[in-house]
Order: structure tokens, then sequence, then C-alpha cells
């Protein structure tokens, strides 16, 4: 009666060559080092991945990279992130032919949308592939807030397998969990992206979370995941807690500076390297560098966790 | 000491069949249409073109059939809409392969960005490319509005080329129109494209307008412009009223069934489809279709203003 | 080592006569009702009293009716909401004059303001005052988030009191809470307004919550408060997914209809009707009453959580 | 058939004594030398006044100080701006006691109102007083932008006597006028606030202007306003333009560092001390102070603009 997918399923960033191609021998090794923390999926080409900067050749490499590194011990999803149904399906098709587990769609962006055609962007891109959907609610990114009738009425529907929500609405997120129990839709697959309350989104009821974070602490959201799971949810809050200390990392370039979006990859991806998960910390243009006092502050920070 | 860029160029919208390819038959008779009312360039692959909702193979097929119907007799802009600087690069490359005469960007979207980013996004691929290159503010699709000192500066060092601004924002505009003419920018063309006060617009000193409407009434934009240029605003006014009252076919879907983009672009095609540019108003999914009595409407506003 | 400001604090409908006069009857009745069910402090005038539509006399007489029921068992809060600090500091002096015992004051509004600006008005209104401030963090009300490290200042320097926090992000809130523990600022009272998560909140920390449907149902929040005090977090989380189905009454009224202001209000209103809390359940102008279908489900909601 | 209100209304800035009382002889100066440039009416506590900031009692002194030193000369218009319709009301009293010939009204603010309501409350407010209303669209300060087809219903049914439009649309702005004359509103007085394309506005049809900018050189609208009035749209333009530039003053203060509200006042206020209309250029709290270096910019632009 348990959902195919659940517990903690990082969204893997993507070490880059000098040149921007991806550096498929870090990504295993960040792969691994993933598996062994006891991950229980991979989010190959999420936000976290820089998928809105990785040309289609590079999203492949990413791609065929965690399918093969995986290879069948934990699920893969394959993030399929475009503007509007026929760019989506296409790189739906390609997860396919690679071997994705499950693909992971956005509401349409850059368009003026409307609920009754993001309705239709799932219900087409369901029909197309045999492969299961989730929806993936992130406003922050598409400007567009998924409407939760909506997403009960596609999972009743059997048009999406689950849903990952970074909206950052825990009362909205509340609501489709609640919904699922009483619908008995057990089946459908219920993820906070909200990396800095899983033990709250636990305690609700989700099923599991997709934390960027992860790609720096995978041990740490893999405890918080098992001791929610034991029922311990005071040992979930005390391991929570030390992680939200750790995220301070992403604020370590101010917003004067640069986007929030390279300050927090550029922060992950300089901690995936101080602890060796990946050769180089460099981010796809246009986003900024860090500078040295900023990489210093987040050396620092994991000092003090005993990450390095 | 004019610039190269000037006049009305419409934003071309694409033509389908039943699946969804490029109707290229209908785009060359639309582009005829356009060219014998006196156009004076054409931009592929801008939003009114569905270029959010386009495959690549279908990007390039507009873009060859603009190219090859223009035959050089008016230059044609080729809008290359992606996330970030490495996907934007690619079809800048298709855009020049396939002889566009110039290229049109936007800020970087779904990425959370900063000012900074932004200019080393213009920055960067003004770097790469020969063909000049347009920055193009429209912040209702990528909501970022690109700051007008830093639209400056690029113009300045050379980076941008030209400006289309469809912000809405006409002070913000006017202060870049009237900079350009401090600082004897003469080269850096400035194009507006908020279609219902291009009078006000060119009165202010824009070299131009980028009109969706003028899908469907080329010859009221081409008219519209020449009065301005005579010096005659009086007139200019009254035809920039009469299109006014043609663009109520936009509303014809009210905006509880339908979202902005699908309600505007269908109404414009179905436009194009009863002028007899086009031979079918059909719109990629996910928008939704128009229905009969809101083609009704629009039938009836085209009569009124003589159009069919 | 406790602050003297904790548990659950219901912000205060008003009812009104025909004539948009306090009810005072009413209110008294209420007030004891939300005091037999062991509520620990009482907020008067926040915006679940319809403060925004309340002329100062009614103001005025909301307030004393309350500080005269409480009659000193719980503490009364204050609501001093108005656009900018000279404003404010009128109700603040009114507050003291009647007996509150602590104010609630917003960030600025109507006015385009800069988080110095925002620190600057909590600081002179707190010199102004002996009374306890706490910052009410409402972004839906006011258009302004409080920003995290402004409000730990204003606690470390004394300045501010406590935080209510409406602002729906709960990251943003674990931040003050974490705070507050690190840096030992005991006194510093923090409060949810996320009447929907209210276990989550308590299980993280905080001080206590400020729930607009505890209008409705006070035992249910005090209880859920108690089992947290508890430790027991499981009885806790059950009552909280009691009360969101509670909570489904604020939307018997649909968005097409009336705003989300009205429609929770009124719900909440016409709830304490049939529940004998008030003698009426009208609005204040201009907002929209509910109708008699609107009426029947919310009747049924409550009959169905036997609370009539 | 012209409507009584036309021509350029400044909205005045009110001087301050230290203590933040209204400094009434400066205020009479300063309306002098409005009245003097040829102004033709007055908007007393308009968002440039500070209303935001202004006791009760403050706003009272400037609006009585404002209707005896206009004596009948020029019509004065009052803003009565607060949250919802009974507080309104309570404004709109005092302003008819006062003697003021009209009142302005901006959708309610602070609550999360809708459509039906912002007009419900314009009904309201229009049955309660003889004095015309105008409508206030300033979506800036009220989140809330009004909806055109709610201000021409409210126009033909004899609610609203006018539109003042601060919202930057100049698209929705040119729909209002072009509707006033296609249905023969002519009484409806639309006045735009946007002070940097009030030519623009004029020859679109605009019946005049509120210019923040003129209470710093009302002879540099009124110009304005003559030359469109006598068809002569390209000296228009070029006063306008004359004015674009001294606006600048108005970004002296950097966004980093304070609102642009008190920037923007600051500025203002500035000027006018430095013009001698007022004695001195406090702004009420929490705005912050222009430092030193930016009011040496603000003097160099005003000399440069030969004002001092």
């Amino acid at each position: 009666m348990t959902t195919k997918f659940a517990g903690i399923i990082p969204p893997l960033c993507t070490p880059f060559h000098a040149d921007f191609t991806v550096d498929t021998s870090s990504l295993r090794r960040h792969i691994g080092m993933q598996l062994d923390a006891g991950v229980h999926g991979l989010f190959a080409l999420g936000s976290s991945s820089e998928v809105a900067f990785l040309p289609d050749a590079q999203r492949r490499a990413v791609l065929e990279t965690t399918v093969a590194t995986a290879a069948g011990r934990v699920p893969v999803l394959a993030g399929c992130i475009d503007m509007t149904t026929l760019r989506v399906a296409e790189h739906v098709r390609t997860a396919e032919a690679l071997g994705a587990d499950a693909v992971v769609v956005t509401a349409p962006f850059y368009t003026r949308t409307h609920v009754a055609e993001v309705e239709r962007h799932f219900r087409l891109l369901h029909e197309m592939t045999a492969l299961p959907v989730f929806a993936y609610d992130i406003p922050v990114a598409v400007h567009t807030k998924l409407d939760p009738a909506m997403v009960l009425r596609l999972a009743e529907d059997g048009v999406l397998a689950g849903l990952k929500d970074s909206s950052g609405d825990e009362a909205g997120f509340r609501r489709i969990v609640l919904a699922k129990r009483e619908r008995g839709l057990d089946s459908f697959a219920v993820f906070t992206g909200s990396e800095l309350v899983v033990d709250a989104a636990l305690a609700m009821g989700a099923d599991g979370a997709v934390p960027g974070l992860g790609n720096v602490d995978p041990a740490g959201y893999v405890a918080l995941y098992e001791y929610a799971l034991a029922g311990n949810f005071e040992a979930a809050r005390r391991e929570q807690e030390r992680l939200f200390q750790l995220y301070d990392i992403t604020t370590a370039a101010p917003p004067e500076r640069m986007g929030r979006g390279s300050a927090g990859l550029g922060a992950f991806k300089a901690a995936m390297k101080m602890r060796g998960f990946i050769d180089d910390a460099v981010l796809a243009p246009p986003q900024l560098p860090l500078d040295a006092g900023e990489l210093g502050l987040i050396e620092r920070k994991l000092a003090e966790a005993g990450l390095i």
C-alpha cells in the first residue's frame, strides 16, 4: 500500500568542466556518495541541476550518467523542464529513451497561462507517455502556483503519479496530503521541496522530500527521514535544525551582488567540492562565481558542521 | 545617421497544420501580405509566433521560411527565446546559419536572476555572434524588467544594437529614447511593443514599433508610421485609435475561460484566417481554442472595421 | 525564563449591529466563550477584527470592551494598524489609555518603503511607549515582508517584545525561532498566525499561535496547544487536522464572487453566530455578505464537526 | 460641454515644522506660487502630500489652509485616503465640512478585495455625499488596479465624476479616454498622474494632469498644457522632455539607501525649499532624509534647469 516513490530523493547538482560540458566523472562520484548515504531515489535535471542552463546535449549527458550510475538500485526521476507542451514532450521522449523511471513537469511558463490550460498540459503529456508523471510546483521559477483542486483531480484520474511541491505553501501542501489520505490515493506520491521544514512535512504525512541541500549532506536527510519513519520526530527535528544551520551557506553571497539562484547553487557546488564529491564548482553562465571571502564562509560552516 | 532598423516590424504569428507543424505555405502567404502592406522588417520567433510553444525543428522551419520569403527586401529579426545563455546561444547559432539579420534576446528566465547576471548574459551573447543583438524587454513573460541604465550602458558599449520594449512602462521607454538622443546613440534602434500607443512612442522619438496586431492589419500600422514620419501626428492618432478599437478582438474570450495569451493569439490567428492570410487558426497546446461565439464577435469586429 | 505572552491568543472578530457600530454585548459574550475555552490571551483589533474597516470610535469600543471583559485574567494585545509612524502612534496612545498589555504593529503600508525605514518605524514607536511592541508580519495586507535579520536585531535591542508571523513563510519563521533559542532571547515571544500548521510551529519551538479560526473553535486550539506542551505531537497533529477540515468554511463563497477577506471573515462570523457566540454575522462595507447556499455549507460543516 | 475639472492640478506637498505639524505659512506660500503659475486646481491630501503619514488633525490643517488659500479661484480636490468605506466616509465628511470641491478615493487596501467590492465601495461613498467623487487608480500604493470596465460603468451611472490615473498603464488610460468620447461622457474628467508622459496623455484626449513634479515647476506643466490646448504638440513635447530631465532629482538618493517614496518626496521638498516655496524640507517618519551629497545633486539639477 506504499508508493513506489518515497524517502529522500536529492535533486542532483550538475558538475561542469571549465567549458560547461558535464563532468560525468564527478557526477558519477557525486551520485555514488548519495547512494552510499542511502538516498531512496535520484532527481536528475531538477532546478538544482541548473537544468535551465543546460543545452539539450548536456541534459542528455546528465540523464544518461545518472541512469547508468543508479543501475536500477533506486528510481531515477527526470526533470522535463521547458516552456509548454510540445517542447516538454520532446524532453519526455528523451527521458523514455534514456531509461528514466518517471518524469517531472512544471506548469507552462513564459506564456500567460490559465488553470484550464495547465490541466490540459498535464493531461496531454500523460497521454503520450507510459512513464509516471510528477507535477513540479515551483512558482518562484514558473510564476504559476498549481491549484490544489486541480492536482487532486489529476491524481484521482491517474494522470499524475506524484507531486514535488517547492511552492513554500505548507498549508496548501498539507491540503494535498490530507486529501490523499481521505480519498485513498495511496499510490500518489507527495514530496516536499521545502528543505528546511522536512520534519514537519513528514509529520504531516508526506512520502518524502527532494532537498537541494541533500547534495551537500545526504546522510543528514536520510537520517531525518529514518527518524520520522520510526516515529521519532524529536530526533528528526534536531537533525532538521542542524541542516537548517548548514543552509546558511546559501547566503554567503549577498543579494546586492548576485541572484539568489547563483548564490544557492554556487554554495552547494562549492561545498560539494570541499567535501570531495566533485572536482570543480563552476556555474553555468550568466551566473556569477562566489568570491574568496564567500568561499571562506562556506568552508568555515562546513568545518563547524564536521563535514570537512 | 539613421538606424538600419526602423519602422513597422510585425512579430509574425505562426500558422500551423493540425499536427502543429508549421504551415509554411500559409506563412509565406502571410509574409507576402505583410510585405505588400509595406512593413519595414519582419520579426520571426517573437512571443506572438508562439515561440514558447514551438519545438526547435518548428522554430527552424519558421525562420527558414521567413528569410526565404523576405528575400532580402526587408531585414529579418530572429527571436532566440530560451532560459539562459548557453541555451540561447544555440538559437543564435541557428539564426546565423539560417541568415537572420539580427537576434532578439530576453533576460534569463526560470532562474532567479540579478541585474549583473542579466548584463553578463547580453555581453556573452554579443561576444559570440557578429549579428546585431536586440534586447527584448518583456517582464510579463520573463518576470524581470530590464534596467534602463543597463540597457544604455550596453548600447554605448556596442553590445546592443537595439531594444524591443514590451514592458508597458512608457516613462521608462521615454528615458531610453531621450538618452539615445542626448548621447548620440544614432545606430541604437528603439522599438516599442506597446501596440496601443505607437503614435505616442513615435512622437517621443521611437524608431519604430513591433505590433502584434500588425499581423491582422499591417496597412494600418504602416499608415500610422508614415503619418508620424511626415509629422502628421493628428492623423497618426486617428489611425491608432482605429487600431485600438480593433484590438478588442483579443478580449473576445473572457479571462475566466482561458489565458490572456491564448485569447490574444487565438484572436489574431482567427482574424488572419478570416482575412485570408492563413488557412487555419489552430493554436499550439496547451492553449485552448476560441469557441463559435467568440469567433463570431471577432468576425463582426473585422466587418465593422472594413477588413473583411 | 518563559515569556509573559504564550499559548493561544485568538484575533477576535468584531460583532456589529446593523449600522456597523460594535455590538458590545455580543463581543462580551464571544470573549467569555474564548476565556471559558481556556485561551491564554486576546488579540483585539487584528486583521480578523475587520480593523481595516473600523472607524477610530469603533476601534475604541472594541478595545474598551475587550480590556474590561478580560479583566486582567489574560493579557490583551491591541492592534495599532495604520499606514505610517505618526498615525500608528495615535493608536498606540489610545491603547495605552485603554489599558492594553501590548501593541501590535505592521510595517508601513500605502507608501513604498524600505527595510531601513521599517526598522526606524519600529524604533520610533518603541521609544514613545512603555508597552511591549509586537511586530506583525502580514505581507498579504501590507505588501512588505519583514526581514528576519531586522526582526532579530530589534529583538536583541529590546525594541520588539514579540512577533506575530502571518507571512506564511514557515522556513523564515523557523529561522526566527532557532535564532531566539541560540541567542537566548527568552522574553521574545514568537507567535504563528498560520492557523493550519500550528502543530508544526509549536514543534519547532513557537511560543504560541494567533489563529483566526480560534474564533469559531477556541477549545480545539487550546487542546492542540496543551497536547504540544505535553510533548504529545501526535495528538496535536490530529487536532490540527480536524481544525484543517473545519477551515474549509472559509471557501464556501467562491473567489469569483467575493474577496478572500470577506469569504473568510464572513464564514468565521456566520459560524460564531450559529454557535451562539454572537447575535449577527454582518460584515462591514464594502465586503459582500454570504448567500443562503454558502451559509448552508457552513452549517453542514459545523454540524459534521459536532460544533452545533 | 467641457468638464468643470480640467488642466494642471498639482498634488500639493505638505511642508512641516520640525515637530511634523503642518507649516501652514509655508503651505500658503507654496499654494500662492502654484496659483501664480496658473494651475487650474489644487489636489490636497494626495499621495504626494504624505497623506499616509499625516494624522487626521494634520490632514485637516492641510485642507483648511488649501481651501482658504484657493479662496474659490480654482477648485480644491481632497484626497480621502483610508483603508475601507467607513473610514474613508469620515474623511469625506471632513472634506465636506471644510469646503472641498471634490473628493478623491482609492480602492480599498490592507484587505484582500474584489472588483465587486471595489465597485460597492465607490457606490456607497457616492450615496453619502453630494461632492463629486474621483476614483484614484494607484496600484503601487493600494495593490489593486481599477478595472476599466468598472470605472466606465460608474462614470455612466454618475457615481464617479472623474478619474486620476496613476497606474502607469497608458493603454488602459487610453481605453477610458476613448470610451468617454464614444459614450459622450463629457462631464467625466480624466486626469493622468503619469507626470512624464503628460504630452501623450493630452494628445490622447485627457482632460488634464496631476503631476507631483508640478510642486517644483508648476509653470512648466501649465505651459505644457497650454501648448497642448493650442494644438502645438511639438512644443508640448519639448516642455515635457525638459521636465523629464528635471525629474531625475527623484533618484538622487539610490534605492539601496531608502524607499522610492522618500527619495521622490524628499527631492520634491528639497527643490521646493531651494526655490523658496517652503521653509523646510523635512519628511514625516519613518522616511529617511536626503544627505548632503544628494541635496547637492538636486541643487545642480535645479541650477542647470534655470530654476534657482
